[in-house]
Order: structure tokens, then sequence, then C-alpha cells
């Protein structure tokens, strides 16, 4: 056996000790029956944890628009945006999302992972690299793989002091990019948008911002937290997703029409790689036009996670303070976590993913609840009460 | 402005005098009508340039599987893998890929750019990063990032003799991997992949092949050379895509178990992203279920190859010394290789995407040609004749 097997097997059996080896549970998401899954034995759960926060991923309006596509145009797009593999449907999503986010122009990647990625990692090592980054410390790690190997400083969560103090002790003659999140899905709280574009601006720098949890959600077309706050003008460069609230699959970023039309030209992960299925990106386009004007669809979004927010805190489940539709509960210790969900899973039919390491840090595992527009009151209240059950349940054991 | 806009503006500007601005054709591609798509304004062209190489893109096989997926399912997943957005069709596809390529298993990521990327990166950080990674030095962009950072020694192309001399000259105490594609994309040659099994194994080197340009069309069962040459086995990790030959999209890793499974726990561009839409895994799966018994359609889609290549030779057109279904005719020159290209898509219908820097060294620019199965006598003789023509025309100019 080479040394490297024998790595992964030791590496395999630790997180297994530690309790923290991955299960990936099988569902099967029913297009008419969302959050209901079932899971491949038939059995009906409802998922609370799904990042499809508008329920849209089953909508006629992007199955239809999918299907079509696929009856005209087939399957895989075959190329590169270079070598044959650019459709209308990536056009005219790209500018529908340039639209959305009031820029002059976007550019869609496969994924939020590889937009940030590549859009970072690009633009950092521009200018023979003669930048400073401004991390916040809760970025996500698609971001965080976007800045490595670029001089980089990480301020406190959220804090636009530290932001300032940092800026203010950095080398002036340094091209400077703040990069931040609106909204962070694991704590579920949002930025100081507005302080944070005032601090980067008295200091020259760029603001780069993932809307990923936002778009769709915030702001009066959806747009994200930036729109909401009325700061659009004030964030340089703004990336988002298709596959979370717009249901579908991609990413992209907004911005400048040379910072774009640059990144286009020069970002190895957009260059290098096939294009998105035709379909999906005809799909993504009638979401993103649909969610421009749902208000109420944003409305009952906000108002399910208020409730259900309010009635953990009346069935006494803690929740960690988030101001986002993202509810988060936590339980702490990795094993324990796996097995509330497991719990949850079993005897009540809730599915509710346990967030451990790496995703979070080491002590703070939670589970994370997502409540769409689709989760009703009666399925709400089941889950709070399972909830409290199970987690008095297993602390109860903990504890003896 | 700030200085980055600047420098965008500047490196637009430097692109466009040297003619390597990239303008991006809009194409539509018909399901029904493959290889010939019609661009925005309803004009027919014959596209050669595609990687849809089976033109399976389009077939009643891939549209049903994903139309029906999506009647379903609807698109988007909503989800991580470990975040509810793991269904029976990744599992099943993962199974079919690791059977294809008789490996105990295999991890499907959202691209094969990202599979590379990720699989590489994640791999040569581990173990402390006590690893050097022998890269051939044509690799593609994919692998050459997945690399960043690691201790490399770069073997001169498809020279197995100059692995050997890197290898013998290595680190005995250093983990070694030995990283390279079967096909070529630009150039269309093949690796002499039973040789260089042989030096890496004497040295104790993994070996890490990219099939991306061969699954599906090499090989008793379609699984690449690697099979084709019979030499599966002696491969530890191999990579491959579900977007060119599939017809589909995403990438994939297939190897030994606890490899595959600790690349599925540890790898960030995995773990941290949208899984494909079940519709897209769904489609796959009928993909590669088909191709792995569609012997007729690989003999048909060499033998068009073969066809295309003598008749450029009769023609009187160089072509370089392909051994694959990858048929490239140097052109040279940025401007030159773009105006070709552009004459043959307003004078003669024919799309050929002109391949420049980055894609290729400047000086080696080119047209590619992929015959698929679905081009047929008619299409192959106009175009033949018009690429002569052409580069008659041109050349002539530029000589005078």
């Amino acid at each position: 056996m080479h040394p490297f097997q024998a790595y992964c097997q030791d590496a395999l059996a630790r997180m297994k000790a530690e309790g923290r080896y991955r299960t990936f549970a099988e569902l099967v998401k029913s297009r008419r029956g969302f959050p209901r899954y079932t899971t491949p034995e038939g059995r009906e759960v409802v998922v609370w944890s799904s990042n499809d926060y508008l329920g849209l991923g089953g909508s006629d309006i992007l199955a239809r628009a999918a299907q079509e596509a696929i009856e005209e145009h087939g399957v895989g797009s075959g190329g590169t945006r270079n070598i044959s593999g650019n459709t209308p449907f990536h056009t005219a999503l790209e500018r529908e999302l340039a639209a959305l986010h009031q820029k002059p122009a976007a550019l869609v990647f496969t994924s939020g992972y590889v937009a940030n990625q590549a859009a970072l990692g690009t633009i950092l090592a521009s200018m023979d690299g003669n930048w400073q980054v401004f991390s916040d410390e809760k970025n996500h790690n698609s971001m965080i793989v976007g800045m490595k190997g670029a001089r980089k400083a990480i301020w406190r969560h959220n804090d636009a002091a530290h932001l300032d103090a940092l800026l203010s002790a950095a080398d002036p003659a340094v091209s400077k990019l703040v990069a931040f999140e609106s909204v962070y899905s694991m704590d579920g709280d949002i930025a100081p948008i507005a302080e944070i574009i005032a601090v980067a601006k008295r200091h020259g720098a760029l603001t780069y911002l993932d809307e990923v949890h936002a778009v769709g959600m915030y702001g009066p077309h959806g747009a994200g937290v930036a729109e909401r706050d009325g700061v659009l003008d004030g964030i340089d460069i703004v990336q988002g997703t298709l596959g979370k609230a717009f249901g579908c699959h991609g990413g992209y970023v907004a911005g400048d029409a040379a910072v774009i039309d640059w990144l286009r030209s020069a970002a190895a992960g957009f260059i290098f790689t096939t294009s998105m299925p035709p379909a999906i990106a005809a799909a993504a386009l009638a979401s993103v036009r649909h969610v421009r004007g749902a208000h109420d669809l944003r409305a009952r979004h906000a108002e399910r996670a208020a409730r259900l927010k309010s009635a953990f805190r009346e069935a006494g489940v803690a929740i960690l303070p988030s101001t986002s539709h993202i509810v988060p509960v936590p339980v702490g210790e990795a094993a324990l976590c796996r097995e509330v969900s497991r719990r949850l899973f079993d005897a009540h039919g809730i599915y509710a993913t346990p967030i451990n390491y790496p995703t979070v840090p080491r002590g703070t595992e939670r589970l994370r609840f997502t409540p769409t527009p689709l989760h009703g009151d009666a399925e709400m209240d089941q889950a709070v009460a399972a909830v409290a059950q199970v987690l008095r349940d297993v602390r109860g054991v903990a504890a003896a």
C-alpha cells in the first residue's frame, strides 16, 4: 500500500472516531411536494436545511424553461464560452444579472464557489500582485481559496472599526480590496454594509461583496442586502449564486464594465471550463426575471423566518442571534450534533443537517434551519416541538 | 477611477491591439440539427469546434432523462451534497463511473476543471505537503492550478525517459505523484500511458491521469485511452468529464475507495458547493450507461476523424500530427488566426474557433476541428475546400 492510501485510511478512521465522518443522506427532492422529500425507501421527511430558500427549484417557471430549452437545444453546451458554448441564454442571463444589481456588466461561472475563487484569485494576481486584501474572518471557503497567496489582513467579523484600523496601518502604495459577505450562512447575521463601504472608500479600497445567501431574498427586487440598504453603488464587485434562492445552478459576479470584461478574458476558472448547459441558463434567466418582481414571496419568506424564531424561543430552544432567514440552533460537539439530527430524522421525519467542522469551528456545531415560503404552520410547530424534545432527551443523557 | 479599473482598460486595449481580444460567437445549438447551429440572426453554420464529441448532447437519451428528472424533481438541487443536495441520481452516477473505470469508487464534481483543481490541490496539501508532483509540460490549466504551491517537476511532453530522469533525481523520502493527460486537446496527441506507468511504478509514484478528451471515445467501453491500452490498473486516480463526449455537464475522479472517500471528506471544492442539478446527474447517468455499449458510435467517430485528416492532407492543408479525433490546423499569429476563422464563418458558414494565447503558446495559434459521428461527407468536403481556399487567400495577402 502506498503511504497516501494509508494516510487516507487513517484520516477516515479519525473522522469516524471524532463523530465527524459525513454520511450523505440520500434524499429524493420532489418538485411538487417541497419541502417534503422522500428517502429511497419511500419515507417522507420535511427538509429544513435546503438552500432552495424560496422553494423555487420545483416551480413551473424554472421547470418549463429548462424542459423547453432541453427540447430545443439538448443538454450539454459542448464547449467553453469561447469554443461554441456561448448561447443567447448565457448572454441574456448576464444582462439580466447586471440589471438586477444595477451594474454595467455581469459574468456567469459554473458555480458561486468558482465565481469567488476565480474572480478573487484573478484580481489579486493582477497589477503584479500589488494588492492587499482585507477579509472578514468569517468569509466563506470559496473566498479564502481565492485569496490564497495574496497579502492579506483579517478583520474581526463585521467589525468596521477594526477594518478601519487595519486599512489605516496598511502601505499607502498598495491597492486594497475589502472582501466580505452580506448574510453569513452559518450564523445568519448580516454585515453592516454601509459602514464597511464608508470605511473602505475613505481608504480608497475597492469593495467585493458576496451576496449568495441574500440574492433573491433581500432588497425591493431581490438584489440582496446592498439593495435593501440602498448602497448598491458602494459595492464595486458583487458576487452571487443562481443555486440557492434562484432555485437553479451556477454563480456570477457583476460590476464595472472593464473589470468584468477583463475577468472574462483573464480568469482561468472561467475560460477553461465548459459553459453551463443552455437549459440551466434558461431556467436561471426565467427565475431571475420572476424573482425581481416576486415581492409577496419575499415578504412571506421573511414572515416564515420570524415565526420560526419566535416559535423556537417560546419553546425554550436557544438559537443564535440571526438577523436573517437562517435559524441556527447550537448543539455543540460533533457526535452530539449528529445524534440530534439522527433522532429528528428517525423519530420525527425531520431533516436538519448537522453542521460540523470544517464548516464551522469545533465546539460550535449546530443544526441550521432554513424556513422557506413553503413551510407551513403545522410543519413548523411539529419541528419546534420535536427539536425541543430531542434536545431535552440528549442533554439529559449527556448530563447523566 | 481606481487604478484597477485603469489596469483592466489597458489590458483590454492591449488584447485588442494584439488581436487576441475574445468575442464569443453567439450560437444556438439545435438538438436535432447538430452539428448545424444557427446564429441569433437565423443563419445556419456547421460547427467544427464542439467538444460534444459524439454529438450526444442533443440525443433523446439525455433529453428524456433530464426532462423527466426535472418533471419529478425540479431544477436546482438546493444544497451541497452534505446539506440536502444528495439524490439517488448522484450516488448512482458515481457507482456507474467507478464501474466504467473499473475502480472501487468515484466522486462527482461540478466540472472537470473543479475536479482537477480540487483533487490535485487537496492531495498535494495532504501528508504535510510532503509531495513532489511530476507534471507533463502540456498539462491543462485546471491541473496546473491544482498543483499551485506544491513542489513540482515538469517533464518534457510525453517523454517517459525525461520523467524517469526527474524521478531518479528526486528525494527518496518524498511522496511522488505523476500527473498527465491521455489525449492533449490542443495538439491531439496521445500519451504513452503504459511507459509512463512503468516509470512511475518503478519509483513508487502514484499516477493521476486526466482523460477528459478520451472518456466515451476510447477503449472497448469508452473508459478512455487507459482502457484501450489495457492499463487501467496502473492508473491510481483517473479524472474525467461528463461535459464533452458524454454530452452533459460536470466532472469526476475515480480510484481507490479510501482515497476517494477521503477526497469526499476533505476537498473544499467538493464540500462547499451546491451539488449538480438532479436532472444533470440523471442525464449523465443515462449517457454513461448508453456510451459504455455504444461501440458503433465510437467506430464511426474514429472513421470520421481519419477521413477528415486524409481530406485535409489531400487538399494540401497542413495539420498537426494528431493521433486522436482532434484535428488541429496551424495558422500562427493571433490576428491571422482570428481572420481565417472570421472568413470561414462569414463566407462559408463554418464555425472553427481560433485558438489563441493563453490557450496555446503565442506563435502556435490554430484552428481546431473536432469531427463528430454526425458530420457527414458533404459537410466535411465543403469544410476542407473552404479552409484550403481561405488559407491560400490570407497567406497570399500576408505574403504580399
